[in-house]
């Protein structure tokens, strides 16, 4: 029988900031959950699309050219390539899917840089 | 610059049951948004993994070896080769995950089957 997961259950077995966890795999793609707050670093992803959908909170996507503000189900695509920053004045909840594989802080690695996510569960 | 969609807004403009309407593409899949209601056909998607999240209203997934209720915020992926049949007794809307081409009725083509998605916008 194939197993279920209510997001925001999800959500609330994460720890940390700033830590995706894997939820799924499918099509050589994870579907992850992570909790953000305050201003993350500026980086892109070469190789990778990524799919960020708020499910809590309001998510300020900073791009070069200007910043897109996401609210609860919003749903943002940032292409390969594209230099992008999340910044969570107050604490979000996001679903993300992207390829397996991808690192959270793309070409930026810092402190934050997790090279192995963990799944949830 | 980057543009959002709200998927409770991308739902409204859905005018149809079992038509998911594309509204994004990334890493070779496509986010698909679709509203069901009924009983839908068997079937299974032989190379392709499908998720799904639903956004409001509860379905139920059968599956050969019982079934699955999901409420809002669930999420439940569904392996290539797994037979499966959504149930959404009253109207349920879903966000779908899964690879470009993915017809939606899977092996089972009937009435239903949609060969082209068109895109939302």
């Amino acid at each position: 029988m194939l197993t279920k997961l209510n997001l925001a259950d999800g959500i609330s077995a994460i720890p940390d900031f700033w830590s995706p966890r894997i939820v799924g795999e499918l099509n050589g793609q994870h579907a992850k959950l992570a909790r953000l707050k305050g201003e993350f670093v500026w980086h892109s992803h070469a190789e990778e699309d990524e799919l960020f959908l708020v499910l809590k909170g309001r998510l300020r996507m900073d791009l070069r050219d200007g910043s897109v503000d996401l609210d609860e189900g919003d749903m943002l695509i940032v292409p390969r390539g594209v230099e992008h920053r999340p910044v969570a004045e107050d604490e979000v909840a996001v679903l993300l899917f992207e390829p397996v594989g991808t690192l959270n802080t793309g070409d930026a690695k810092d402190s934050r840089t997790v090279e192995e996510p963990e799944w949830l569960i």
